[in-house]
């Protein structure tokens, strides 16, 4: 096997390795979070993570550093989603409504799969001090990411440049997260068309109103 | 002792007993909300509520049902700010803006008293299905009354008239717990403030706009 042989392999084995690794860390992702689900956190142990994820329990540990810490998953594919529309934002294809309403619809997507499930995030969230922590981080992290495309939203003419940002971004967080309460309570309709309408609700609040608006001009548009 | 003498001193023992029962009722709630900030829901015990409020055991059962009822005591406060708004409404003395903006400042009151207490409450909110069950009733009554505040307001010309009353409380609703939980994580500023701002946003979109409003007219009002 000559060198640049060798070195393929190597890299293809990593590769591979390392595919399985992040196969593996969802996997125990999604049994915690049905079991959590079904459960509550209190009454989920690693063990019953591990046995349901098919793993060793030691497995478990190569990947969180403790039970509570799983959950902060959820917030990590959050914050892709939104990472994603920062780059479609960076792109400037769309309007800064149609990339803020994408972003809004693909985070409906994992909290929406059951409103039990919902439930069982937020409470684990709020009731637990390490999961705080974790989700803290990622949410300001994410909030920051979406005032920067509300600051590009401004600069392109689409929002209210009197707006902060920031504060804009911190309504959008809350009026998603109150939805997901709401939703889960009720339970009905799907959490995709709650977010649709809670997001035109908040753009009709941001959007430049042009100075020569009439109100049904305006509201026709949001 | 004449009859009316009588009458009337049973009327002011039964009078006094109802106060203090009310009494009772909210030391209550006030020990359990307290001990469960400090631990959990599930790791406070009725005996651990009683011996905080200083009363027997069975006294306990007087007034709830069970351990969890007692924090539907907390949605029954939240409910009577609503009904004091739509009878503020009523009065019309007013503007819709006015009336729903001291509703909310009201609103803050209770969960703002602390970030530990807020958390705790919508933590047990989301995982006892018992809390769900007391709470949601009650959110749908005030979903219901602040639909009334808000149809009142469309026919007074302060609110769009195209909006659906039903899905604008829903909104509010909405939007003022996911400040709760946004501002529970972050602890400061106050919970007070955060809803103040989250008020001029919500207004923002449901406002009438005037024909001839240009956009700072508009935004001035709000």
């Amino acid at each position: 096997m000559g060198r640049s042989q060798k070195q393929l392999t190597v890299t293809v084995t990593a590769g591979r390795r390392q595919r399985r690794a992040a196969e593996t860390r969802i996997r125990l992702f999604r049994c915690a979070l049905k079991l959590i689900a079904e459960r509550g956190l209190a009454n989920v142990t690693v063990e019953d993570i591990t046995e349901a994820a098919d793993v060793g329990k030691g497995t478990f540990f190569n990947y969180f550093g403790k039970k509570e810490h799983v959950l902060g998953v959820m917030a990590e594919i959050q914050l892709g989603k939104i990472r994603e529309a920062v780059e479609r934002a960076q792109r400037g294809r769309q309007t800064t409504e149609e990339t803020l309403r994408r972003m809004v619809r693909r985070l409906a997507q994992e909290p929406g799969r059951s409103p039990n499930l919902a439930r069982a995030l937020i409470s684990s969230l709020l009731a637990s001090e390490e999961v705080s922590q974790v989700v803290r981080n990622r949410m300001q992290e994410g909030r920051r990411l979406i005032a920067g495309i509300v600051a590009a939203g401004q600069a392109a003419g689409h929002v209210d440049p009197r707006l902060k940002p920031e504060r804009v971004a911190a309504q959008l967080v809350q009026a998603c997260l109150g939805t997901v309460i709401l939703w889960s309570l009720d339970g009905r309709p799907s959490l995709a068309s709650r977010f649709e309408e809670t997001f035109r609700h908040f753009w009709r609040s941001i959007a430049v109103v042009p100075t020569n608006a009439t109100a049904t001009g305006r509201r026709k548009r949001a």
